[in-house]
């Protein structure tokens, strides 16, 4: 059960780490290599090794072979007891999952997977290579491999993708007493259980059982006097992150699952919840980032480089298209180039701007804090901010340019196109995550990109245009 | 209990509010203002938003105020029974806090906020008016205020300023069966109990008794026999995202919190560490996108501009230098006015790929995955992406420049320049988030800024001065 052995708190998993590393660096001295088995200090450091190991949780030891460069990933990895393999490949990231894969053979993989549950063998599933499937689908016995297709034929963010089939179900007419001796037959109840599901005897959902209110009522009492009978229930087409809201809005730990006629079909728990609000958060910030997906920080160049190139392919586009905004005046650059100087300025201002409107609106929209009607109060309201921070910054910059280049002129087109710059990145703010919405993307992907685009080549346009028309 | 009354997914909440703002709307409408008590459908609409608002879980008034603009939120507030203030505002952002204490009088915040535990009571007593403190410590017990005091000394990022006192302890020399007795005296369990806590008679934690363990086990057997002696224990003084990272990790509901000596002074719930993570990942996008802080987005526009201040002048600093890096290069862009329109482009190229570096590195570093070994392995590696990026991107600008611009030094200047940067911008990826850590400081905050800031004025330095050096 997940009380028993000792757990690091974070400082103490990263001694731990540094400790293997140490350790892996003995063992890897080029002195030791020749007669491994006749050196006294060799076979100390792998006894010592072995034991670290088999002391950790084996979420600890994803950490650790997340935290390692592949080499010595692959060495921690040979060494961990094949029992634990299946639990350790749930806990490591997909990228890491694929390295470590990569290293075993069928028959590995096999032995592996095996010991797991339907729905953690159906996470794996995807990863595994495609040769090793029939043979293990035939080692399922048939609910097993049924669950296994069943959570398959789910996309990954739906909440039939993370149900899990382990739980306690009770009928409604029994007492208190003969729940609490019908516990007593199990060797331990499933993870995280903290109700029981109560079901009628055509597999309806009927209402749960806290186990709180197992525990706190008379024996005598029958399970319907006891049990709630209206509760959060999820369809295994729900969107997962929606049902993890619920999970954080109602501070659930365990959620039942029924199908469109109110069969009980599973659960979903607190901690494949977390997973979903982590991954939201994170792929969120690698999106904005330019990031196509999580990264193996250890990964070889040529897997980052494909990562990456995506999102700098798009940006060399837009990139492009300002440059040619800029060409349209060269002319007048020629004419005064302290125009050359000060364009950025004018792009970089509005992108800073347009990011912050954006950012507060994606959140918003990830939180359904946004209807039609609040929409033009929001547009409404982020004019009013750029105008002020325009008008404002607008004047200081100004001021400075005039002063630097000795131009009354060059300021206040400069003050001008910094305003107007900054009512574009405002109207852009809102108004790009809230067309990707209606368009059914995801507002937050290249959310920071279209908006810089906007902002850089519309500043230049604007500055450059301006100055053309007043100053040439 | 958290089981009773009907709850909304999230697309239900959706109408739900719609529901709401229209009602509202027509409790608004003038024709009903003059004579309201005698208008039938005026009553009506009344009873019906009373009866909606009565029905909702304290978490979706939450939801509706978030989302309603200020004179909604007000009015809906106002309708709110006043039992249940305490709940809600614990549960809204702390912006959206702030303009519903605005609009209570002191009287009511007091009756609001005492049925509320202490560790709940502290984490309001920053938002409350001053005035209103004395009278709110005058009226908790002895017990209730040295709690409050205890969690207030707490700074909000560690473990003790969010542990809650609410749990059940039993000792290790009696049976399972008088467990089971013990706990039928309570009315309910604390929430998301999911284990007792096992003291001697000094108060010292000796261990845990998961409500699972007590299930399966027979009842003759003694608590000592049953319960786990090591624990994930943590200290009020433990960092609470390190915390929240262990729930994580070992999926646990609650844990103890014990002092210096090992006396049983707390717990902390899974519910709070989730709150703890979402907290986390939201302060970084918000950070990154340059705002200060969580922002209601119906906040007037002065709020609005005073949060977004801070970034914006930092930012025009950082366009200001870049401007003057320029300004170093006039002379050589009126010679060939080309190189101010294909100077943002190597900007802009390096911005992306700095960002795409330190999103990753950023992100192992909270995750704890990077030891100073790794960090040259890092560089090598983020140094080799960048020259590939470099070459290939910069090869393909380089051509389109040869070509528009008829020249072919000016490609090859291009693409020189596309490479450096790049190597630029990997260099610092890598290096700003380290060196913040080593600082002691969050690696997320400003990390965006800083690495476009180098990237911007880098790439026109290397851009314009390779220019100055060879087409001049």
């Amino acid at each position: 059960m997940s009380e028993a052995g000792a757990r690091g708190s974070a400082s103490r998993l990263h001694e731990q780490l540094d400790l293997i590393s140490e350790l892996l660096r003995k063992l890897r001295r080029p002195g030791h290599l020749p007669q491994p088995g006749t050196d006294q200090g060799f076979r100390e450091s792998q006894l010592e090794l072995q034991r670290l190991l088999d002391a950790l949780h084996p979420a600890d030891i994803a950490y650790v072979l997340e935290a390692l460069p592949l080499e010595d990933r692959l060495a921690i990895w040979q060494r961990v007891k094949a029992d634990r393999d299946g639990e350790i490949l749930l806990e490591v990231s997909d990228a890491v999952r694929e390295s470590l894969i990569a290293d075993m053979d069928d028959h590995e993989i096999l032995a592996a997977v095996e010991p797991l549950d339907a729905d953690e063998l159906a996470d794996l599933v995807e990863d595994l290579p495609t040769e090793v499937l029939p043979e293990l689908m035939a080692s399922l016995d048939a609910q097993q491999r049924e669950r296994v297709q069943a959570a398959l034929s789910y996309p990954d963010d739906q909440v039939g993708a993370l149900m899990d089939f382990e739980m306690v179900t009770i009928r409604e007419d029994i007492t208190l007493e003969t729940v609490l001796r019908y516990l007593r037959r199990f060797d331990e109840l499933p993870a995280q259980t903290d109700k029981l599901f109560v079901i009628n005897q055509d597999n309806l959902l009927t209402g749960v059982l806290p186990l709180h209110w197992l525990l706190v009522n008379s024996p005598e009492k029958t399970v319907s006097e006891v049990m709630a009978p209206d509760v959060n229930t999820f369809h295994p087409t729900d969107d997962a992150y929606e049902a993890a809201q619920a999970f954080e809005r109602y501070d659930l730990v365990t959620a039942p699952v029924v199908d469109g006629s109110g069969h009980l079909i599973g659960r979903i728990t607190i901690d494949a919840m977390v997973d979903v609000l982590r991954e939201e958060s994170e792929s969120e910030a690698l999106s904005r980032g330019g990031l196509r997906e999580e990264e193996d920080i250890f990964a070889s160049a040529w897997k980052s480089v494909r990562n990456r190139w995506a999102w700098l392919a798009i940006n060399l586009v837009t990139a492009f298209i300002a440059s040619r905004v800029i060409g349209l005046f060269e002319g007048s650059i020629q004419h005064l180039v302290a125009l050359a100087a000060l364009m950025p300025i004018v792009a970089g201002i509005g992108g800073n701007s347009g990011n912050q409107t954006i950012t507060m609106i994606v959140r918003a929209l990830a939180l359904d804090q946004i209807s039609p009607a609040s929409a033009r109060r929001l547009w409404g309201k982020e004019s009013v901010v750029a105008l002020v921070n325009g008008l404002v910054w607008g004047s200081v910059i100004g001021t400075v340019a005039w002063m630097l280049y000795d131009n009354l002129p060059l300021g206040v087109v400069m003050t001008a196109a910094m305003t107007l710059n900054l009512v574009l990145a405002a109207f852009c703010g809102v108004g790009i995550p809230l067309l990707m919405t209606k368009l059914g993307r995801d507002p937050a992907l290249g959310s920071s990109v279209m908006i810089t685009a906007m902002t850089d080549s519309g500043g230049f346009f604007i500055f450059l245009g301006l100055a053309t028309l007043f100053l040439m």
